[in-house]
């Protein structure tokens, strides 16, 4: 399922991200306040915020609600977050509005089949390693690295690389905040 | 262990699970407080929203008690939850009488041995990877997720799937919250 | 390194545990507050309870220091717990003393250096699989489980079940906290 | 990548290490509060209160801030903490500075982009298995275990065995508090 296209890496300029099971690994604990508390991955954090700073449009569509989510993405440098979302197209097809986006510069990844309609329509179809059987049927790129374990950070480094943006150690080339 | 049997699938009207070790990894969080903080599987949360909007019922029977479990389940369409039930069997009994359930068409879901009776009495006996030996000697189907980590899914979808009511993607066909 | 000795089984009375890396994966939250926050096991808890309630002696040695562990393992009804332990051996040998006890009647489990003087002395001497490798080198008995994963419910099971006393399903014989 | 050279590790007397992927599993819990909340291991504790108690020198360089990451590695022992570094080869120069520190004294261990630069520079290269794929690059010394899982109490074990300074049960010789 896995494909290397240079084709489809070099034209993206746009990343959407699910959270639940992909900025996530999918677990949520239950605080006595009956907030439901996320846990994310430092890596994935350092990759979307220098994808920020390298130009390119970084958003989140989720299904789920979090303050404190929400709070870290704006902190790496993400303003784009739809939250709460019951249709997740709707909020997909109001970005591409918004900022006059073609399919064929977005990637997505997701997990499960609230993504699977948008999954449908962009050119860098992703998963993290253990979607739902359905997503990674769709999939044109599974990434070795599940949920909240890298997966984020995998398809930007995938991404960046191809278009000769990724971190250069060699150069002081280090953002500030992640 | 694992069984693939269509005649037992076809006919469960109704899913009982229980809480520690089933729909969570079986660890419990020592809040300073002293509450025993529970985490959840997002996955399993979207497949038991589903299944109740198809109308299964779905009901909880856990030996532990803990009142953000149970308001995340009601969020998510339950509204049988039995905990702190030192004798699961009660409980089992008297969701049969106030539902008028018969046990060919249960499937349980438990991971140690207060699941045992249980276990024993409905049609469908299932288990995560993880269970105890006793338990895993008595299921009819072992999950290959461990608890916490989508054997809830697992056996919601099989199910589900054995119906034709699991999810179609084509559809507008999600939940609008889990 | 893991050896089969239903004489050494037979003999025991008494289990100790020591707390992180046994009754915990190793790993402490550290919460805003400074607090460091442990996480324990469901399945472990369930073993603890059902060896109090047959009769055995069950106490806690532990370097750390943490109220929210001693609430959770005092409702399990272990009482003995000895906790900010320097020298763990200071406190071993109090337990023998108060409650009259031998060498050859004693289960200990620990996982790292503070550890191995009181794996010296007793008859069953234990380890989580992920034990340092001085412990494993000195144990006579390595849990296949790690520590927080289920290592203490497969020591107490193994001794219970050498002496009959271990859960009988068919029994009305759960304990009813845990 | 893992080499063995006696002579690198005798000359060791500093150890700097990262804390996100190294003293953590990468992980961030993000509270309600928006506080983002870390998790440590207990056996990377003992080792670190040994180094310095057996009179190594150790200190902190991480790009993010936490009081309680602070907090947890003072009771260690370790009052050279550098957090929030944007850049962290000034806060490594400033170290070397002031304790007049020889790159090859010193054990650097950093899991992702920004420890490059100071990977670059020391005598003991290290990382976490799971290290990024530039930083498993440049290593001398990559450890079997991942970061939050040990690699930490691995390299120092490794430093300390090779200057017959690691921990000897057999004299009382623990530490009193981890």
């Amino acid at each position: 399922m896995t494909v290397n296209f240079p084709d489809v890496l070099t034209k993206i300029s746009t990343f959407i991200f699910d959270v639940d099971g992909v900025l996530t690994n999918g677990s949520v604990v239950l605080f006595p306040d009956g907030e439901q508390v996320r846990t994310m991955n430092i890596k994935d954090g350092f990759a979307l915020q220098l994808a920020v700073k390298k130009g390119f449009k970084v958003a989140i569509i989720s299904g789920g609600k979090s303050e404190a989510v929400k709070k870290r993405l704006q902190g790496l440098g993400i303003f784009d977050i739809y939250m709460g979302q019951s249709d997740k197209l709707d909020a997909y097809l109001e970005l591409l509005s918004i900022y006059n986006l073609q399919p064929d510069e977005i990637a997505y990844m997701g997990d499960d089949l609230p993504d699977y309609q948008i999954l449908e329509k962009v050119a860098l179809k992703s998963c993290p390693a253990n979607a739902a059987s359905e997503i990674l049927g769709i999939a044109n790129y599974v990434s070795p690295y599940n949920g909240g374990d890298g997966c984020v950070r995998d398809i930007i480094e995938k991404v960046m690389r191809a278009q000769d943006k990724w971190f250069n150690p060699d150069i002081k080339d280090i953002a500030h905040q992640w």
